[in-house]
């Protein structure tokens, strides 16, 4: 039986415990969500208080030069990179993990369109978070080609000649399990497909090698664990085999070769700056390197090795509390045990009531969320979490589950209009 | 002749005045590139700060709902909607503006692909913004269609059956020159063609109505005359006309009937939220807000109309002063005379040494720009500009040509690497 004297303990020899204080927390709250939005760094106050007053202010438009704004998605990029298995040159972060997924599923289709022409069938995994499906039914409209999705453990038999493109999210939103890259990208390699990772519930979380796994595209998230605030950009990686093959659709300007020559005719920037397109947002851009910046912090007592070391633990516990202090409560493990396909988050179905737990849960200051139709999300950060986070966590939801008081008016009320 | 007298007596009747206080301006700077970066708003370093510490910072996850981020694509998309003649629902906030034509031209074309399937040319300006025609120019090769480009007076003898889209910019970034959006439009439509409208350097800054122009979409920036600061979202008008007529290709789940139910199929939203595709970066969404509140404190004075009427004494000033002062130095006026067809910048060719004498003006601290190959542009925005700051930019310029300190080593300098 684990006690809050050893949950004390952990965190008293915890290596990676000075990182909590890059980050700005309610003293009220233990956030669980952190996949969802990461916290504040504390660094990101002044950097975009400064960025605002001094860059935009007094700079104005000489701070695209200046302050460096222009090269921000390459430089970002470069720092994205080295969190992903990935080489300076070959990243870049900008827009939205949707807008993202579009240029590098147009990119994939349309090599294998010249390379494989027969083969018609996007293939993904029926749970693949949402987002990531319309766009490729979509696109499968547009271009006559054919979205099939597999559950996870069916995919590598869906691999067949038909396959153009296996598009997957490597740790699954819902469940916390994550795949073998390296050995689905095998199978699809065999098969004659390309394979796009996304990313977003994993770069910050656990260790990503895209040249091992030797990954064709891969596209991911700024808010989640790479703390870069509220709609932060995101990120596109592009294999540099692949890179100069194919003139992405969102041909704009930031991806022409020469931008301010202003010629009328467009020609493709070489490398990554081809998936570029318009202006990005600074503000939001400087934040996210402020998040990426509490990573590199990381780099001190181990990196993503340490970080993947204590969110296992931290995951772990969790498992182990739930199961000995909430018994008897409904509460059913979704996410894999295994270390190998688990990412940094745990998710609990219950048949009843999940939704309006998770609400009492947030009145009471933890922070985790819900997933339709039953699960309860508990996203687990190690840059910032400790073992006695985790306990209390716990501790909240035994005393939600033994009151009933999730079943109050208010609860069901706000179930009822959301 | 106009004396430095007569612009304080035009500086101490201007009833917009006090508009300038909205903004921060480095005392050293005449500020005349609000058309390519506009300033910052007093309020934006309040209210950026405030989003950052408290709502990302102690609200967290929760603020997507209680600080209404979610909402901000539509609500400030129906501020937006006040200055450019569209109605609330009818606009979003979103992604670039590249990004936003794309899914704009995608629609168009689907459309006119339904009605008129042998029409198959794209109608542009010659001089339309390069990232208007790239984006053409990839869309077309991809879809089988043509992108012609005509010179602004020969496109209504252009506009024949053959042409299923008109896109064009209604204020020319290099030339400052306006289209009649109204007349183009009907004779868009007389030869059955779409017609849409970049508001890039024209919303905020000139008085707009797409409905009275029976426009049928229209995308801009936000970090123009918005002064929505660097980077910061774009908008994206649709008449409703055709609103939910096409499901563009950029499906993300923000563009969802129901985002939240995190159903795997794609059902697209009813009306403008249809295109919207992923996160949007809230920081700049927010600095977005408070440029949008700069224009709205203009309706205490007059509004859009006012402001117009100030641009055009502003850009006559400007034009008169530099006739005046500058004759006999080699400049030519680029921007029409003629206030029908006028935006609310003024540009002036010289064949030698146009990007060193902007350099040499900004090392004074008189910030216009330089487009290649001859331009010197200079943007007026009536909110925050004098006639007294016309006048000292306007002798800075005389003291820069008169010197020839353009000629020097450093702007010949800069001038090789740039």
């Amino acid at each position: 039986m684990t006690t809050l004297q050893d949950c004390r303990a952990l965190d008293a020899r915890d290596p990676l415990r000075p990182l909590r204080d890059l980050f700005v927390l309610p003293p009220e709250v233990i956030y669980l969500d952190g996949n969802s939005l990461g916290p504040l760094p504390r660094a990101a106050q002044e950097r975009v208080a400064r960025t605002v007053t001094e860059e935009w202010g007094h700079g104005l438009i000489r701070s695209w030069n200046s302050a460096g704004w222009y090269e921000m998605p390459r430089t970002l990029g470069d720092r994205i990179a080295t969190l992903i298995g990935a080489r300076a040159g070959e990243c870049v972060a900008t827009d939205s993990t949707s807008v993202n997924l579009f240029k590098v599923l147009s990119a994939a289709c349309a090599i294998a369109k010249h390379e494989r022409p027969d083969a018609k069938v996007i293939l993904s995994e029926r749970t693949n978070f949402p987002t990531d499906l319309y766009i490729a039914q979509t696109f499968c409209r547009e271009h006559g080609m054919r979205l099939v999705l597999a559950e996870s453990d069916a995919l590598s038999e869906r691999l067949d000649d038909q396959v153009a493109v296996l598009m997957l999210t490597h740790v699954n939103y819902r469940t916390g399990a994550m795949h073998d890259m390296r050995e689905l990208t095998r199978r699809a390699h065999r098969a004659g497909a390309l394979a796009i990772w996304d990313l977003c519930h994993s770069a910050g979380a656990v260790p990503i090698d895209l040249h091992a796994a030797d990954a064709d595209f891969a596209i991911g998230c700024g808010y989640k664990y790479l703390n870069g605030g509220p709609g932060a950009p995101a990120f596109l990686w592009v294999h540099p085999r692949h890179a100069d093959r194919f003139e992405q659709p969102l041909s704009g300007w930031w991806s022409h070769a020469a931008p301010f020559e202003f010629t009328s005719g467009y020609r493709p920037a070489q490398g990554i700056a081809r998936y570029l397109c318009g202006t990005q947002p600074i503000l939001s851009m400087v934040a996210l390197e402020c998040g990426l910046d509490t990573l590199r912090a990381a780099d001190r007592f181990g990196g993503m090795q340490a970080l993947r070391a204590k969110s296992l633990a931290l995951t772990d516990l969790f498992i182990a509390l739930v199961e000995q202090r909430c018994a008897g409560h409904g509460l059913a493990l979704v996410t894999p045990r295994d270390h190998a396909v688990r990412g940094s988050q745990v998710c609990l179905a219950r048949e009843e009531g999940a939704y309006a737990i998770v609400q009492a849960l947030i009145a009471r200051g933890v922070i985790g969320d819900f997933r339709a139709p039953d699960i309860l999300r508990f996203g687990f950060t190690p840059l910032h979490l400790g073992y006695e986070d985790v306990w209390n966590a716990v501790e909240h939801l035994c005393q939600v589950l033994g009151s009933g008081e999730w079943r109050g008016d208010e609860f069901n009320r706000r179930n009822a209009v959301t």
